[in-house]
């Protein structure tokens, strides 16, 4: 079924198209249920009509043999042939699936320079790749498999033989699979989040403002911003849901006009390393200043990966109502935890979040508000004990949420 | 031991070069000790001053989902990025390795015709990444590591549980990992393979004659053939041994010269079916009548891919005294069987095994007996019982292998 929802529902597979997978990378074992899941996908995917699935299989393990074994010069080192086989098979008009299922403290161990810089080099070489993707220029999507590494961290306290089903248990259910037709349920849920966005759509605000413990921070929204949910579709037409899970509705920030302090609701899980108990003060839309209790170097790295990775690209809403954050877990895991909470990402805007911007230069996409980098990382700022309010054109504010929930109820038939 | 053989005796990976490995497909479970050999050769390569080892997993089950749930028409298609990314990466001097462990029935139930267009495929789309590889363009090399499903094949009545690791303890056997020096170990069997292949270039045969039970085959050597054996060296000077293990001689067949009748003396694992009980007949070089017990529409397939891979493209010797012949295993795997026995190959030949062929056009190299074709597929044809003559410029024959063994002992340090 979680193939099925994958396929149809996620990727929205169309005949003829050829789907490449970034499979689970693999930890000390290897994720063998991770594996058959790709395989499901993989079955899937040729009943409805695929040319060719592949999978490219990443392996954690070997990337600590990396940090524990190569010289230290070259961990900046990145693959050549892959980012050109991401870009060649997007820019196709193929599908690309990435199947999560990640250990979030991989590299805790490692130095944090090194774990920076190899980031880095992995965020830039795939620049080409994400801008297809920003652009929606073909149908993606990322899914969750259990993995052990993965169900420790989320299950501490639960039996050791236990964490994995209990992961893939809770995978089913924030993937609405306990449902009696979870495809059906799926269609319901998209349908709310569009009344969502159709909503904020229509008010036009030219900013939002997030008030919290820790947090007093403006997000500018650029004219002609667009909010998004869950179901996006493809420059050829495409209908296609790039997560599974998802919970917010998420538009553009302005790249200069972001002020304020904002302190993070939950840690962030980047690249093998968390980052947790941190906050960040923004000036004219730029960070200007941070602190972390843990990661702070691995921060240090993110905001300084290239000019624009210090500014804002995304602000997404997320009530705390959730199912995710109703979980009250934490799965270091930003396809789970961003679904949880409000978040903001550090990095590229979608091009799709902005009126027009398929048409624009570069130059004009950032003319108007939209940030380009290397990287797109969203962290959590939405809480139970969070507003956000919206500033409507003329200065005035309007409550948005409250104690993060919807200060307003929608439904798909309201009409303003 | 194996790791290090791997990386220092096989590849001898050079610092600063980067190493691809093509890890071992993966059939109904996951091949766990395969994986950590993989991992283990890329510590030891990082050890080496590998800048960057990547592993591209494949994985057998997803083959069998493409046959079971693909529409037939599609199962001639191939990636369009791993050719790519295979021919960029020999093209950049940079090193691959194969690790292989593959389930030799994976395809058995399988439409024959299905199977074999999938693999003229897949031949067909390596073709430039095969022509880099068959220059020496770059270290390359071919080793095992023990799966399940092959275990099984290989030790149909060892107890389940013990298969794996009985295969393992054969691998490094055969591969001269118990000696008290290894390495010192290779060293000496390449140097007593190296004399061997010094003492048959001498000779300069026009031709070789098989003689045995189903078998009378007189296979041409082009003039300038070149008889080559365990190390091989790049063009750029690195010397590598391409096979681990490795027992025989090896040099180019004249694609226009090859007459008479063979029997195939061990079945020939291809593509994930077995052909069986199979012998050809050659006249002016092609292959002009075969049958086979079991695989046939398989073997059709095969000589079918295109015009030239019904022609020979190597003639290799291995006497039956080879370690792996002794063993009385059948492996049903060309990197250990075609080290049990004298063996030819249909399909491309080597362009190293004729002297000046790197300079030669295609069409030169041609004319020169040397056979070009997407494939290179290795089968066995010596035996104890089989006996092989070296046709001398004169048109004398002279013993060569008598019962399987070498007519006359050579030893590093003669001369003649």
């Amino acid at each position: 079924m979680y193939a099925d929802l994958t396929v149809d529902v996620a990727i929205n597979l169309q005949p003829g198209q050829r789907l490449l997978i970034i499979g689970p990378l693999m930890n000390g074992g290897v994720a063998l249920e991770a594996a058959t899941m790709v395989r499901r996908i993989a079955a899937s995917a040729y009943r409805a009509g695929a040319e060719l699935v592949e999978a490219i299989w990443g392996d954690e393990a070997l990337q600590l043999v990396r940090f524990h074994h190569a010289r230290k010069e070259t961990l900046g080192e990145f693959s050549a042939w892959l980012p050109r086989a991401l870009e060649d098979h997007a820019k196709a008009g193929h599908a690309v699936l990435s199947v999560y299922a990640n250990d979030p403290d991989l590299l805790q161990h490692e130095p944090p320079d090194l774990v920076g810089a190899l980031q880095q080099a992995t965020s830039r070489a795939v620049v080409p790749f994400r801008e297809h993707i920003s652009r929606n220029a073909t149908n993606w999507g990322v899914v969750a498999a259990a993995s052990e590494a993965w169900a420790a961290k989320v299950f501490p306290e639960v039996p050791r033989d236990q964490q994995l089903s209990r992961l893939w248990d809770t995978i089913a259910t924030l993937c609405r699979l306990d449902r009696p037709d979870p495809i059906a349920a799926w269609k319901a849920h998209l349908a709310a989040l569009a009344a969502r966005s159709e909503y904020v759509n229509r008010k036009r605000y030219t900013a939002l403002r997030f008030a919290g413990p820790g947090t007093d921070l403006t997000v500018g929204l650029p004219a002609g911003h667009i909010w998004v949910s869950g179901a996006s579709v493809t420059q050829s037409g495409i209908r296609f849901v790039a997560n599974l899970p998802t919970e917010e509705v998420f538009t553009i920030a302005d790249r200069n006009r972001v002020e304020g302090t904002v302190r993070a609701t939950k840690p962030l899980s980047y690249g093998g390393t968390l980052i947790d108990d941190f906050s960040l003060r923004f000036e004219g839309g730029r960070v200007v200043d941070f602190k972390a209790a843990r990661g702070e170097a691995v921060l240090r790295q993110l905001v300084e990966t290239d000019a624009a990775a210090g500014r804002l690209g995304e602000v997404a809403l997320v009530p705390h109502s959730s199912p995710i954050a109703q979980s009250g877990l934490l799965f270091y895991s930003t396809l789970f935890d961003e679904n949880a909470a409000s978040h903001v990402a550090l990095g590229s805007a979608y091009k799709f979040t902005l009126t027009g911007a398929d048409a624009m230069s570069d130059a004009e996409f950032e003319q108007a508000g939209g940030n380009r980098s290397a990287i797109h990382v969203d962290f959590m700022i939405g809480s139970g004990e969070v507003d956000v309010d919206g500033v409507l054109d003329a200065g005035l504010q309007e409550p948005l949420m409250r104690g993060g929930e919807w200060a307003r109820e929608v439904t798909s038939c309201e009409r303003s």
